[in-house]
């Protein structure tokens, strides 16, 4: 079935961020076929789904493109304890399993739906699962199998979570939505040696790589020492970059790094609330791009970032950057959508397919109702989705042309009893929980 | 008629920080009676308004120490423009008039009901018109009526401001929820001599006074080299500070200045949003607390800090003082919900009436749903207010036991033909903005 929206604030973030302030947009269960103003209209055939937008701005959905799906149960825990990962984290890790980890990401994906994200990038265990969900929820996803040199909730070591990743490529490369990715958890924790095997599995899959990478102030003091060199630069000299590479974090990126990233063309997923919410700094993003490096925004997983729409990321990025380089003037709204949501497509190496709205991408399509009291006047709409919106301000969400979201609510799935179904899968983890508060 | 709410999850932001896992709350129209577990609570009587809370959190409402309720019709306006003070505001602010600013005022306080906010500080024009909205509207209001040493929209030169200021005082004085106040611009907009004034004002009338002091690097220089000293000392020589003081952003606030403000009891509006967006920098709020200086939040008007809700504030205190300390332990959530309530009452002088659920204390009081998708779990209830809550989460708000908002709609008024009539006013102020991007 086809839909016609109408009357729309169309803001098509294409290269030339043309906007069409009484516009259309049609598109297919699939493609976008055509959009301009209203003028320029067709007339609906019966057979088409017709929404008269009023006003609402129509915009590509959001591009995630770093997140831990799985991690809904340790949001709003020991959020200012230091060190977390090793107090926290891993351990409860310990306690994942294949059924938690999927409810975990059937609620993740309902609260990225919500918020108006059409496409994530995840990094966490028991994938074959959550790729199962994502296809179930109707998502567009980069899901990456975590490799790491410790037992983990899915694998008793590196090689055996390799021969998962292995199955899970194979299982799903063929999906139109749903993209395997290895994921080496990061540069402190997995060995060179095993680096080198997953380089071995992306090439022979042609499977992009997804890690984090310069995000620890130790990690960039072990490498210094150990290498004499950037954890980028090693990962270069290994050849890893050579591979389509998703890099996360990237905090401590320095002036070095950046041409070698543009030259591999490695994007870089920027987690400014996780990253500042940790204490540990603010990304170089304007000497990034400056550089010609890819960028988009990810929200990191709910424990760190705690949520997941990009409306909270594009506030930070906004404050942050302008404070942290001292300009008032860097980061017009604009250009912060912009990372929201083209700029993440590229980053996932899918610029081609979705992330703006033009004729032949992906249907990937979003309605932010301008309501809201805070969304008043409007002088620039790009600086009220930065400044004033929210995730509640997300109307209808479409993926692929389907539509997933329609006034505020999920249709096809209950957001109420996927909670409580998670809740009642958490039962042995909040045990854990408080094993460790009150060790 | 006394309103009683049953199985609530009642943070008290009392000094011990109690808090009723499963609570209740009965108030009268005016004060509150009880509170407690649920265990002790009373037995209804017929008259009374009984309501459910079924897991909400009930909390004080929020206080906004620095507000400016006239400025929506500069909200998303040349936002990234560096001189935008002069450019933009005071050019603009010629165009203001008496209906446009009380319309203006009236959709704020919409705003702020609907995201929480009980107890709202101002600094404007035309305060007679806004303490007018504001006795209307319910909420609890400090209005400070603007000093400044250049013609304005209401007075054509601080004297004339001043006389102004003198009658508004008068007429609103004996008002219970209505304050006046007497908000000298700036240090660096107003002369001494007009200083010297306002603290005659100040001390004949018993009346507040609140400045935007140490905001500006400007300002900084400007006090260094002509008087050898910071704003804040010369202000103190001057005898300003010996009034009841409410000192808004602070953000160049100097280790000299801590002692004094202490010690003359000046309380602290932090705006961290306002002042990270214009790339200023973030205040010493850690030292001032450490100091035993009383620090609340303010949102700054709509076009500095773009939302009037305490939840942006919020984050943005987590994550900038954690960034810019390089500390993540500072600010547990639990502290900054303490900030954005009692911590308000204690910098306007009201922690004895407002700012805490405590019986004797004024009914103000919200209910926050918990149903959104990114409230879940709850480890840490304020973890989840300062991370994950918005607006939109708000559910009902009282303010003196009176309900102004249920089930997220204002109850008296209607945001949608409010927003209309001040679109309608905004006609002469519209051209003026085509006048400017165009010159």
């Amino acid at each position: 079935m086809k839909t016609l929206i109408t009357n729309g604030l169309l803001l098509t973030m294409n290269d030339s961020f043309d906007v069409f302030d009484k516009g259309f947009i049609l598109f297919d269960e699939g493609r976008i076929e055509q959009l301009g103003q209203m003028a320029d209209c067709p007339d609906a055939a019966a057979s088409w789904q017709v929404l008269d937008a009023d006003g609402d701005i129509i915009m590509p959905g959001f591009i995630n493109t770093h997140c831990h799906l799985g991690m809904i149960p340790f949001r709003s825990l020991a959020d200012d304890v230091p060190d977390r990962l090793r107090k926290y984290l891993f351990p409860l890790e310990q306690h994942m399993t294949a059924a938690l980890a999927a409810q975990s990401a059937r609620y993740a994906v309902c609260e990225l739906l919500l918020a108006g994200t059409t496409t994530v990038c995840d990094m966490y265990y028991f994938e074959d699962e959550i790729a199962a969900v994502c296809d179930e929820m109707g998502i567009r996803a980069f899901l990456g199998e975590t490799i790491i040199d410790m037992p983990t909730c899915d694998a008793k070591d590196a090689d055996e979570a390799l021969v998962y990743a292995d199955a899970f490529i194979q299982k799903w490369q063929a999906h139109g939505r749903i993209t395997p990715v290895i994921a080496p958890h990061a540069t402190n924790t997995v060995k060179k040696d095993t680096l080198l095997k997953i380089k071995q599995l992306s090439q022979r899959s042609n499977t992009p790589v997804t890690m984090h990478v310069s995000e620890m102030d130790y990690e960039m003091a072990y490498f210094s020492e150990t290498y004499g060199q950037t954890p980028i630069a090693f990962l270069d000299d290994i050849g890893l970059l050579e591979q389509p590479f998703i890099l996360a974090h990237g905090i401590f990126i320095q002036e070095s790094d950046i041409s070698l990233l543009q030259k591999r063309q490695v994007g870089v997923a920027h987690c400014i609330g996780a990253n500042t919410k940790s204490a540990k700094g603010v990304a170089p993003i304007p000497q990034l791009l400056a550089g010609g490096v890819a960028v988009g925004l990810g929200t990191d997983g709910p424990s760190s970032g705690n949520t997941l729409d990009h409306f909270t990321q594009m506030k930070l990025v906004a404050n942050f950057h302008k404070t942290r380089w001292q300009d008032r003037a860097l980061f017009p709204a604009r250009d912060i959508v912009r990372l929201a949501t083209i700029g993440g497509a590229e980053v996932l190496g899918m610029a081609a397919v979705t992330g703006s709205l033009e004729a032949g991408k992906k249907a990937d399509v979003i309605q932010i109702d301008t309501k809201s009291a805070a969304m008043f006047p409007m002088f620039d709409p790009y600086s009220v989705l930065v400044y004033s919106a929210g995730p509640h301000d997300v109307r209808n969400t479409w993926v692929d042309g389907r539509q997933l979201v329609r006034d505020k609510q999920l249709i096809k799935a209950d957001l109420f009893s996927i909670r409580k179904k998670l809740d009642g899968e958490m039962t042995e983890f909040k045990l854990a929980v408080e094993r460790i508060n009150n060790a």
